[in-house]
């Protein structure tokens, strides 16, 4: 099996939206995120795929070998967060490409079709939720309200993608699985000298939309006695959201805030209003649940202590889950016969795979990320550790596309992002 | 004395940024901002003052009755923080001008002439520092800084003047005297039955600029050991703020923390950089640095326990002090000659006059806000008090114009904008 040229194509799609600290910035329907989508539909053209975007904006490049049969899907997502690493998601879609392309022309007697996405949206950082071409696609989330959906400026997604020419009629395809691999963004596999990760479960997510109320003032002149801070209550809460942690074993809760606008955000007006995103994820759903509990019982008390109201006005999960077993058994061989060292991972972070899991058999493989380093433009991943994961990727495709995972064989799942409404 | 058309001509100006909660929006060189001073500078046109506006945007209205002679000044400031209350300085800029008008009608042999301002951006919502226009104009502050000042979308203080039409080029002039009054923004004129407060002393405000560094990541998949969360350990920060005023006597420490800039603000990256401005007063000198001190030793120990760099990048200040007790004693006899309670009181808010009482000898006086609400809607002051206060503010002003004030008569001081640089 050749690999050639794939570092260089790696490094070709890294120009777009590249920052100075050796990452790429390529928001969700920003102008670098078009410029790779162009560069890699192109790519797919030239290489003998032909090129589908759908009413959400995800890429699809179709290789019909067998006409009439359903379709192995394998791919990633291309945008990124704000000054992120070159790796999250593109090298998954590029190492799409590649599977694929090998793939068709090494089986000779395919029972799938290949297509091979990049997935709209992934990251969440400009239009909430996260993972939303994936979403829209596996029927997770309706067409019309991710594309009604705004990012802090006001700008629906309909609009975004049509400023990129973003949009197409695709009309959808049988599924018969899902493929994708992705960089670990954690230390795992480097700490256990592992080349693959073989995804087996899920974290639990639960992700709560919070609003803090309280009255606006005057920073200085008003009594301390007589303040509804929002602000001041929702730095309590961020605290508390910190400090359960702590209440169980290490790396059993993860729990962050990293998004908050104030009103009005004046020097000399406290905030009548904070809005917030609490992230809350664990491998275990009852310490998830035991979690949100604490949680809700310490926000009563911070409603007390800082006289605001704090409501939770929406929250988003996904569930942790097995893998399939078969597909985490085929992938382990392929890592094993390629001479990789290998071992079954965990995700944290959700991927596209999360959402397609929920469908259709999928597969999720990992490569390490040097000291876990992630949604930062020193994430890092080794050339030969790409190659690697490239290589077993191509395996495994080539054998499902051959029929050898039994779970796609029993019958593919129509998939499609519906009529665009926008 | 007649006030007749006061209560009329307020409630005229109160139309301009009117918000449907009752109270008013002009920022500083907003729309509504020019609005309120356009209608401003027609009426003391035709109330027969020549208008004059400087190279800050301060607005002057001169009544010249004695060729050559310094001036009393008499005003406040009519931008608004947003969603404000409609009587937080506009009240004091239409008072002003009735009092001067009245005042330059009643007194027989003048010793001084007299002249009405309006303060470019008092309220430091929008350009920071706060009470700009009166710091340029008593030298506190270089006008060519103050122009280059930028909101957070970035336009000068320069070009917002410039679209309102807010520049000119007045010279300045001589200061025999500043009078102001102004809304209580607190409790204790209204609990106390006073109508009358006149401002005896000003808290000390420090307002500290501080940058938390921390490092972006994942807020899913990064080890909670590996994270540097900046926005946790601002958190930690805004907390320990607040929980300083609980180490000194009851209304001896407020402070505050009202506008915070995250970066990059996703909902799936931790940020790297917070920016906030904490504001920490005190009635007592020693009381605002034992605070600081503990502050200081805060934020050693939330930089090792959020694994952050904590910055203080900029500190403002202004110093507490006593007014001239020869004014007091003057604002005092006129509020009692008027058969309303009064009595001696502190400001905790900044005000253009506590800029003015570093150069030339100041009276501020106060009337009730109800409940103290402030920087708020439902800021509240009655008629009758607006009244009372008109009334006082008058006298006050008629016997400072005789000369009745005799640090005044001591020598004026040339005060000026500058020359226009932007």
């Amino acid at each position: 099996m050749t690999q050639s040229g794939f570092l260089d194509d790696f490094r070709q799609m890294s120009a777009f939206g590249a920052t100075p600290g050796g990452g790429v910035e390529r928001q969700a329907a920003s102008a670098a995120d078009g410029e790779t989508r162009g560069w890699f539909s192109a790519w797919l053209a030239g290489n003998g795929f032909r090129v589908e975007t759908d009413a959400i904006g995800n890429i699809f490049g179709l290789m019909e070998v067998v006409p009439g049969a359903p379709y192995v899907l394998v791919g990633s997502h291309l945008d990124s967060q704000p000054l992120a690493g070159r790796f999250d998601g593109a090298y998954g879609v590029l190492a799409a490409a590649h599977a694929a392309r090998t793939a068709v022309g090494s089986v000779s007697q395919p029972r799938f079709n290949v297509a091979v996405v990049d997935w709209f949206n992934e990251e969440g950082s400009r239009f909430k939720p996260s993972m939303m071409g994936s979403a829209v696609f596996t029927g997770l989330l309706g067409v019309a309200d991710a594309l009604a959906t705004t990012d802090p400026a006001g700008t629906t997604v309909a609009q975004a993608l049509d400023d990129i020419g973003g949009r197409g009629a695709f009309a959808g395809l049988d599924v018969a699985a899902y493929l994708e691999i992705h960089v670990e963004q954690g230390r795992e596999l480097e700490e256990t000298g592992t080349t693959i990760g073989v995804v087996a479960t899920t974290w639990t997510a639960h992700k709560l939309e919070i609003v803090v109320s309280g009255e606006q003032s005057h920073t200085g002149a008003a009594p301390m006695a007589d303040r509804k801070d929002a602000l001041y209550g929702a730095a309590e809460l961020i605290v508390a959201v910190r400090r359960l942690v702590d209440e169980f074993e290490p790396e059993q809760l993860h729990t962050a805030v990293s998004e908050m606008y104030l009103d009005p955000n004046s020097p000399v007006a406290i905030a009548r209003e904070v809005r917030m995103l609490v992230d809350v994820r664990s491998p275990a759903t009852h310490i998830l649940d035991t979690a949100i509990e604490t949680l809700k019982t310490r926000i009563d008390e911070i409603r007390r202590l800082a006289r605001v109201d704090i409501e939770i006005v929406r929250v988003t999960e996904w569930s942790s889950g097995p893998f399939l077993e078969e597909g985490i058994v085929l992938a382990a061989e392929e890592a094993e016969r390629r001479g990789h060292p290998h071992r079954r991972s965990a995700t944290v972070a959700g991927h596209d795979a999360t959402n397609m899991k929920e469908v259709v058999p999928t597969i999720l493989l990992f490569v390490p990320s040097v000291d876990g380093i992630s949604h930062n433009e020193r994430e890092f991943t080794s050339d030969d550790d790409m190659l690697a994961g490239l290589e077993v990727l191509t395996s495994v495709l080539t054998r499902v596309v051959a029929g050898e995972l039994e779970a796609a064989s029993s019958s593919a799942v129509a998939l499609s992002s519906g009529v665009e409404l926008g």
